[in-house]
């Protein structure tokens, strides 16, 4: 496989072979190994030498399940530290097709025009287009569609283009449609900034994918597929989709309700999964309950929800957007949130930060709670990138620290997702301590058998947790096949040794994994991030949360065990 | 002497004696001590166990010149570092009357009107008063001494009682002015958030201060007078004041102007020393061109600035105000400067941050370079408390990622003072290096024997002269005796000596400086602002000053040479 390394200052365009050494490396753990060994810790991650990676896994473009996830990588403008955020969609496949493990994105363009990079089995190019300029996501990935019908696309909306902190970049599904999102960190301003609007990826024209031990891989990946598609955790992702959780977090009392002041929200049923479920099927047009992002998942939990006319409203409705711009605001209507979230995914900002920025906001009486018009012209605002939209769309953090407030839910100046911490220590562990700021995809423990509301246990799950999850990530795997796999592990190995030719063990597999978490530590440490802020707002220890009556009362010194591997 | 130590949550007051280990220490040195011991670095600034400390130094009280400074220091909420930030006025001479050296403030109250600290030589109390709430510095000022008519006053003004990033910290003068101003560092805030209002010394009836070789202190007391008054430094002080930089910097293309986009401004002849003096002297009344704002002092560099009828629009008016909200901000009238002054300091907050927050925005197109009604109408909003107010008044770092701007004159969180460090490169050095922030008293290298627009020599003035300005802020002496004092730091030690029964040399003082940037650095790294933040921002390097022809070339290891004592 190859990496495609373009400069947009002077637009060069090269190819450089991946070394057999790095032959497992994509996704999360190649943007590690790449930043830390080419992008200075202290440079301004907007106008500075930082670099914008694209990178897929081993298994893209093959046909192992729920394995080709893009993973987009950079220096955060958001938490000022290292970041990776992955997404569905065809992207990563499609840049297998080509031949292409990753895309390095360096330089900023002196173009007065967007930029976009056309990628296909023949050439690699820079093309500018005023034509879309300012365009939202949705308007911009018809217009390239519309230009090349056989290609996916990678896209920044306005927010990315206008630098702002939580944009974030879009990639299209199967259906074409650009709602696959690296939502966290902010990297749609950095490729905003570098004046890059899209990658426009025709992979019409495949390249042979090499597989080492062929007929075996083939074998495995059905095997895999199967014992997948067939487990019980695939058939509640695929009814209910990510938003089964929301009745499993209100019954914890994990969901962020009313800017994390409670973790269990009076309206809950009306924007549960069953209820999202009913209504789809229900409005029936468009809408289906069950979709799947990217060309070979078997999961299908993603979804199209449509509005009463049976037209999409919104794809796919997923459990953080409602988690954080649902009942984090008070907000109990899917439409409503349905509304919301096609918004944000058209200006291009991430929903979990901006439902965390408003729950900041209402709670600090700049809105009501429940106030849906308000949060509507809070995205115009966004949109026609004034100052005020640019403030809310800085984060939770800054909003926090300008109006003082003292519940902003936020680690490293990255915004809560949704599951209370007080509620779920062991998640709350994970945010305190992971290097990305608070996550939820870097070890969630809700599936952990603990008391999640009692300390005891937490450290040590999380600690289990963020090496095998940070593989995962660099395989470019779902973390939704986690619970399939279970002890199955071994078919992770077996999968990439026939890949490869390779014999990694279930213990390389771990060694990888935090081989890419020391990597990224010792950039934030560089960065000036340092274990001091590996910690939780101070509110979370001093406010109970109601719904599960607990405070997060992990102590500092013992959160740093995590890392003691 | 005495430590006293107030609680805001439980109303409890407590007198330490200050032991003999600490007799020396006072000031900055103080503070650096005890908030390294008593606050855990990586509280919260504002609602955390922040604790606020006022400390003045080992001849406050006595008849030494210019040697009652009173130093403020708290976490700081703008830099999220440790902060000292020290001012003139009555303050550290009245608490010393009473036997204080120092005041350490803990807790937060839970009063819904904001207190006031009443000192005596008989009691300590805190009393409610409702009256004064959201009360601007001068009417809280006029109000408290009405009814307190032989004290001194320590306020804060609506912008620290909100909480703002850039609230300050205000003491009154020998005239009952409450001008002289703890202005960096956010200390304001810290002190409204706590619920403190005001402290009003009320020093009628005195406390002996112990001398321990009383008549040769005296003595020494009147040579070192008779030095400093008969200076050539002081000469030029007392007549033009610190405005008498304005053609000093401006020649050397050091003066900020337009947001640091240049160091020379083509209307510095109307707002230079010498046009301040003869407008002073022409418009009369109540204006004066010299003035002394500690009660010893001999320098008088202070200075009432009339309007056209004679009544006063602000006392004093200095460089770094001129500087930040006039040639920065494209503004060329001392009068629209002096009423910008006056704004700043009823509303309480910080001139040097307002200023380079202001030629951000003016910068980035929110408001015209020269816009004086803006500029008017910006303070507005930061009195009423808006969510616009409050943005611009968190300082210029905040709003440069808000809007995205790339010209932001900050260092650890804090603009920058009215030197382009581009032209001072000496300065540049201590701006990046001290623990403070970008701070031009931290070791201002303007009179060292240098070529300032070349690298050659700057780490090491700036190396030199760190700790001995660590030192003097320790003693609360008044840096423009530095000039005054050249090679006889003699007198000093023998101050000190006589003062207490010591046998300090020159050489402890230095060690007595280095240790408190030891403090300060070990503060700051455990509050994760490690030395990876000790740069300047990226275009200080990238950009060439037009008017010093010269970009900051000294690179970053060569910067942590400063601190290799």
């Amino acid at each position: 496989m190859n990496i495609l390394r373009v400069n947009l200052s002077n637009k060069e365009v090269k190819t450089e072979e991946l070394s057999s050494d790095e032959a497992i490396l994509g996704g999360r753990g190649f943007i590690a190994n790449k930043l830390h060994k080419e992008v200075e810790p202290t440079t301004d991650p907007l106008y500075g030498n930082n670099k914008l990676i694209f990178a897929g896994g081993v298994f893209a473009g093959t046909q192992v399940t729920s394995s080709g996830r893009l993973s987009v990588g950079a220096k955060s403008p958001l938490t000022g530290g290292i970041k990776e955020s992955n997404a569905g969609g065809t992207s990563a496949d499609r840049l297998a097709e080509l031949g292409y493990r990753a895309l390095i994105i360096e330089g900023i363009s002196e173009e007065t025009s967007p930029l976009v990079l056309m990628l296909n089995n023949q050439s690699a190019k820079l093309v500018p287009d005023e034509s879309l300029k300012d365009l939202g996501n949705y308007e911009t990935a018809k217009k390239l569609k519309q230009e090349n019908p056989n290609s996916g696309l990678i896209t920044v909306g306005p927010a990315g283009e206008h630098g702002m902190l939580s944009a974030c970049i879009s990639n299209t599904d199967n259906d074409d449609t650009p709602s696959r999102v690296n939502g966290r960190g902010g990297l749609g301003a950095v490729m905003g900034i570098k004046g890059l609007k899209a990658i426009v990826i025709d992979d019409s024209k495949e390249t042979k994918i090499q597989i080492e031990r062929e007929e075996q891989y083939n074998q495995l990946a059905k095997d895999f597929s199967r014992l997948v598609a067939n487990s019980e955790s695939t058939a509640n992702y695929r009814k209910y989709g990510t938003a089964a959780l929301v009745k499993v977090t209100d019954g914890l009392g994990a969901l962020p309700t009313k800017n994390f002041s409670r973790g269990s929200f009076e309206g809950s049923d009306n924007i549960s999964g069953q209820t999202m479920y009913e209504t789809i099927t229900e409005r029936g047009g468009e809408g289906t309950p069950s979709h799947s992002c990217m060309k070979t998942c078997v999961i299908r939990c993603s979804n199209v929800f449509p509005d009463e006319n049976g037209k999409t409203l919104v794809a796919p409705l997923e459990y953080e957007t409602i988690g954080l711009v649902g009942s984090n605001l008070g907000i109990s209507s899917l439409d409503e949130i349905a509304k919301i979230n096609w918004e944000c995914n058209d200006i291009g900002i991430d929903t979990i930060e901006f439902g965390a920025t408003m729950g900041v906001a209402m709670d600090e009486g700049l809105c009501e709670f429940g106030d849906f018009e308000s949060v509507m012209d809070m995205l115009h605002e966004i949109r026609e990138n004034t100052l005020l939209g640019r403030m809310v769309a800085s984060g939770c953090n800054l909003l926090g620290k300008i109006t003082g407030a003292r519940r902003v839910p936020s680690v490293k100046g990255q915004g809560l997702p949704a599951y209370d911490p007080r509620a779920i220590k062991g998640l709350g562990v994970t945010y305190a301590t992971s290097p990305m700021g608070a996550d939820h995809t870097a070890g969630n423990t809700v599936r952990a058998p603990l008391e999640h509301n009692k300390k005891d246990g937490q450290v040590e799950a999380s600690k289990n947790l963020q090496p095998f999850v940070a593989a995962l990530d660099t395989l470019g795997m779902c973390m939704f096949l986690a619970p399939s796999i279970g002890k199955k592990r071994h078919f992770i190995t077996d999968l990439i040794n026939a890949k490869l030719g390779t014999e990694y063990s279930e213990k390389d597999l771990l060694e990888l994994g935090r081989q890419v978490l020391n990597d990224e530590r010792l950039f934030n440490e560089k960065a000036g991030i340092t274990s001091s802020y590996d910690d939780l707002p101070a509110f979370f220890r001093e406010e109970e949360n109601p719904d599960s009556n607990s405070k997060f009362d992990i102590d500092k010194q013992e959160l740093q065990k995590t890392f003691e591997f």
